[in-house]
């Protein structure tokens, strides 16, 4: 029996993540598993529940679970609340700190039934598979924020970027394992000819590197590295890099699909695993069906593959998106001419059918 | 007459900048301006003739001058070197922070006869003209820096972003001013969600958004920012943002052009402005007359509009490239079927020619 602790979260949040329980109690009658959900706040939904947008039980929850899937959080209604109440603040980073997801996994591939989605030409991005690492616990998302008051009027802002060589190595050596299951390259991404981090990255890379001869490395600066994406960005198997610049480039690189409705992603590191959607919470299309459900039962079908090994189980589920595309189905973000609209659950509907 | 400082540096620097300055004697000789020139070292040149990438002379130079020409700096050769005797950090930022140059001024603009050239679709960027503004002496590219021994071994990197009031006002002052010159949109981009830093930077664009009632305003998230310059560039007009993510977005959306050999930038704030393109000094084609000479041809014509207000003259200079262009003569970066392929010193040629 598996675990799942449920984090719905804001905006379309409660309408994809019971999409893929529903999903997953599918693959469970097909492969006789059996997955225990339990429910839980968090985000702006939290805090107009409780007060705060990460409750003690919410953590609970979390470390009872075997694994975890998100939603998305954050909407304008919660946008204006001191940053400790904020769902981003209050409840993503610190979610993310106190359960040690060091390790955030986000995959740009691009659907055949999809190639043409993207804004980039068709041979730019057909068979585009990246695997972009991005880590996720230390950088200037945690370092220690303060303001100050000038003395001639104005303040001063100082906020700090720290990492240590522990921190960068278990993800950099995370970046080469992953490299040696795709296809044995890794890129590094840093800016180590400006920032100090970035040359302590770069040398423990390069440590590492001897550790794994059978993967081929290279290292690129971060600003040429959002020009490659765009360039070629088929040139890349496995990246890795910090927080900050993951941020930016695993946004940039799911843009290229054309298709980030599609997109799961994965959170390692602690002794619970979090998966959720790329996409965020999207509050203009709530609650009318119309969100693509398909990025969260792509994560849920992540989360069988790590967190359990069920291979056999996360392949179907693939096998069954990618079967529903090519009979033509598309939620309003994916649509396109000639093919046939449904809604978020219809399309789970259909994916449920695809399985059988 | 203008007195114009030119550090060529390395690379095809020191190439492409006498081919903006046999453009400039060009432009001279028919509007009858007289332009002089003093060339200084900079960079690894810099560093191999005198110890040091950016010597007290040069500094005296570009002071005494009314505008500087810069090539580019930087190379494998000096890559190794102590962090402060480095190109990049030994000369280039301290060169922008001792001039006060805080604003870097980077169009991303689609040449019609270039239009194929890019990755994207040609609906997505054709006509494209978006300028973005980049605060060049703070943030994290100037903070202190430092390295700490842990005691059970590995180390610790702390470095610091800082922001003032007055840092952050006068950069984006100049992004409304710029909008109001242009289709008065500016869109300021930050992590709003996450960095303090750049909360205080929205406190400061909303009140100063009073004062520009007529210029549209938006505020954009970095991440979301890198995944809309992919999907709909042409949403922008002028943007605005920090240092480091100025540094990243810059050469995403020059690459989204498809020919960064062609763009050019103007750094300003300080009582001389500086000129350089926006690509590289590219040592694998250094010495051998393929460089593309345009970016630096057309960073001397920003330099005669914005330092010396001479509009027919920098207009005549885009006007020549433009024809050139349209007369089929490329170099090898931006090669097409069936047109005609010239070197560094053939292109400047027949730009000089046109401009006759
Ligand atoms: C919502 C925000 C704090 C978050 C981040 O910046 O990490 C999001 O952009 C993400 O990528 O998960
Ligand atoms: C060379 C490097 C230090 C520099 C920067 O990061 O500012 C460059 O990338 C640029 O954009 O001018």
């Amino acid at each position: 029996m598996y675990k799942i602790a449920l984090l719905p979260g804001d905006g379309i949040g409660p309408e994809i993540v019971p999409q893929a329980v529903r999903v997953l109690q599918a693959v469970g009658e097909k492969y006789n598993r059996e997955f225990q959900f339990e429910t839980a706040l968090i985000g702006g939904a939290a805090y107009d529940a409780t007060g705060h947008p990460l409750p003690e039980e919410t953590l609970d929850v979390c470390r009872n679970a075997d694994a975890i899937i998100l939603g998305a959080v954050g909407g304008p209604k919660w946008d204006n609340l001191e940053p400790h109440l904020r769902p981003e603040r209050g409840a993503l980073l610190p979610l993310r700190k106190k359960l040690g997801l060091y390790a955030n996994l986000r995959p740009a591939v691009v659907n055949p039934a999809l190639a043409d989605a993207s804004t980039l030409k068709a041979d730019i991005v057909s068979g585009l598979d990246v695997m972009i690492i991005r880590e996720l616990t230390g950088g200037l998302y945690f370092g220690e924020k303060r303001r100050e008051d000038l003395p001639g009027g104005g303040q001063k802002v100082v906020e700090t970027l720290e990492y240590t060589t522990a921190e960068i190595e278990r993800v950099v050596r995370l970046g080469f394992e992953m490299a040696r299951k795709r296809n044995k390259k890794l890129s590094s991404v840093d800016k180590a000819n400006v920032l100090e981090s970035s040359r302590l990255w770069r040398e423990i890379v390069e440590r590492l590197a001897e550790e794994y001869p059978d993967v081929e490395l290279n290292h690129i600066l971060v600003d040429n590295c959002a020009m490659q994406l765009v360039r070629n960005p088929k040139q890349f198997d496995v990246m890795v890099t910090e927080n900050m610049f993951g941020d930016i480039l695993t946004d940039l690189a799911s843009q290229l699909t054309g298709s980030i409705g599609m997109l799961p992603s994965a959170s390692l590191g602690g002794e619970v695993a979090l998966y959720e959607p790329i996409h965020g919470s999207a509050p203009d299309i709530a609650g009318k069906n119309l969100a693509n459900p398909i990025a969260t039962i792509l994560s849920a079908a992540m989360m069988l593959r790590i967190s359990f090994g069920l291979e056999t189980e996360a392949a179907a589920i693939e096998q069954a998106v990618d079967r529903v595309l090519q009979q033509g189905y598309r939620t309003g973000d994916i649509m396109q001419p000639g093919k046939i609209k449904v809604g978020t659950v219809e399309m789970t509907e259909e994916i449920i059918k695809a399985l059988e």
